[in-house]
């Protein structure tokens, strides 16, 4: 039996896919190439036990096509879903890129599930869900549920149909809320961005926003480790967990003043206005983890720790370009 | 300026456009006839400040073709999106359903108010929203939403679509959590099955599940009552209301010997097994009615006279037919 990851060629499919096939697991990738790349892919596609398809998702003819071709070489015995539109502001400018990207995959990964069988999902949500909550804790059962960016809505709306197919003839869910999640192979995100800034300027590196936006981050190695821990340990039927740093998170000024040390010593930074990056963006939260914490995981790194090495990390990236 | 209500030839829709008429409104009805019908809209089309269209919202180019159209006769202030699958059992067999009929009208309607500059909605939304508490209170704060049927959770995707548009472009949201309703037309739902499968065996009443599932009731009067009263005090930008009567509700065996006692007094009664009558049915739960009461607002009818009076209404349609 085979686990199949969606959007195996992203940030988080990708490092997915090396553990799974480190710890001797068959596995079916799926990913359209439209933010992920094969450049991602160049250790785990030099596995026996790794089958690529690029398909659609968004295409139900398309994905269950490819679900087909795959079960005949393979049964699936359970889905990652982690493909999804990524780019928050991309999907604030433009309704339909969440919509396509990470709605109709998700519902079309159900439709298909059902079509084929394959009783248990693992889906990657986010803490967007909970809105902009003013500072206020966002536990798991936190309530209402008014997520101020698309990229939030489409991950509700995902979960809303996962939960209906519970009760209908889905047998096992687990829904991760990701955090802000650094890392490598960086793709988008604010380390990222100021890596290359200064790459182009090297004396200045200029921030949206007054860099006061404070928030937690968890390196991606650690987001795999709790992901697979509750899959391993968590037994409802429909399992949601948090999953992220245990800390208040760093501010936007520590994470340039990072990449600053680590790119171009010596750059200044400047800051713009406003403790928004972005419309859709919640400027800052308190993000609980005592469930994943009774569950009996914990990150080893902190916020900082995890920037650190992300930005190492990401600027050895981006010198090998 | 006129305010439009999609879905007007349904069971709420009709109710509201009569309303609305009557204080005086210019009027856009919109509805695309599947579950609707022009009987409903004999009163309100008859008045001169009614335009109406038939048009398939799930299809924004013929939804935007057809705001252009209305928009060149009669600018619009606001829309009541009322347009929705209506049928939670037929949703559940079908999952595209509830997402043409419930998700992609809310999402299209929200792409059209952009693309014509309408400020303010009004959206009807449902209990549904919050799946099966086992019996805790569903307050509009509660959390998490895991909705059990396909019904529940387009309603909340659309929640979280508007939610996402208010942080980006739209001024003001009206989200009114619908409970059970009953009155006429009846289009659907167990009062009328109970009468029309009376009409056909007048000696006995067959009825889904054991009889004890227990529910409140409002008559369609009172929640367009309780609606424009919202609408007219509530001040946030988004407005979330729980809309119901103030009781715990009353039960199956309740609604059909009401329906026996109208219909065909001396009929017996036969119950099936278990307290749900179908999948992704919420067996019994509270629904909490303290914030539109402090607002102002609460309803005249116990469930048991909105249910005694729809009775008779839906008695007295059918016997028209």
């Amino acid at each position: 039996m085979a686990i199949c990851i969606t959007g195996v060629a992203g940030f988080v499919g990708c490092n997915l896919a090396e553990r799974f096939l480190a710890h001797g697991h068959k596995l079916v990738g799926l990913d359209n190439f439209s933010r992920g790349s094969m450049a991602n892919l160049k250790k785990a596609s030099s596995s026996p036990l790794f089958l690529l398809d690029n398909v659609e998702m968004s295409d139900l003819k398309a994905y269950s096509a490819a679900i087909a071709r795959m079960s005949a070489r393979e049964p699936i015995s359970e889905v990652w879903h982690m493909a999804a539109n990524s780019d928050i502001p991309a999907g604030v400018k433009d309704v339909s890129t969440d919509f396509r990207d990470t709605f109709m995959t998700t519902f079309n990964t159900l439709e298909v599930m059902k079509e084929f069988g394959i009783p248990v999902l693992a889906f990657a949500s986010s803490s967007a869900i909970y809105g902009d909550l003013k500072g206020a804790p966002m536990y798991e059962d936190t309530g209402p549920l008014f997520p101020v960016s698309n990229y939030g809505a489409m991950k509700l709306a995902s979960e809303a149909v996962i939960s209906a197919a519970l009760e209908s003839w889905l047998k096992r869910a687990f829904i991760f809320r990701f955090p802000n999640v650094v890392g490598t192979p960086a793709t988008h995100g604010a380390l990222l961005d100021f890596v290359r800034k200064l790459k182009r300027t090297s004396d200045n590196l200029s921030v949206l926003g007054n860099g006061t936006q404070q928030k937690s981050y968890l390196h991606v190695d650690e987001l795999i480790d709790a992901m697979l821990f509750i899959r391993d340990r968590a037994e409802d039927r429909l399992n949601y967990f948090n999953i992220g740093a245990e800390d208040a998170g760093v501010t936007v000024k520590f994470m340039a003043e990072e990449v600053v040390a680590n790119v171009s010593p010596g750059a200044s930074i400047t800051y713009g206005e406003g403790n928004k990056g972005w419309l859709g963006d919640v400027p800052r939260f308190v993000y609980s983890l005592d469930k994943l914490r009774a569950l009996g995981w914990h990150p080893k790194l902190s916020s900082a720790e995890a920037v650190r090495l992300a930005v190492r990390q990401i600027a050895a990236q981006e010198m090998d370009r």
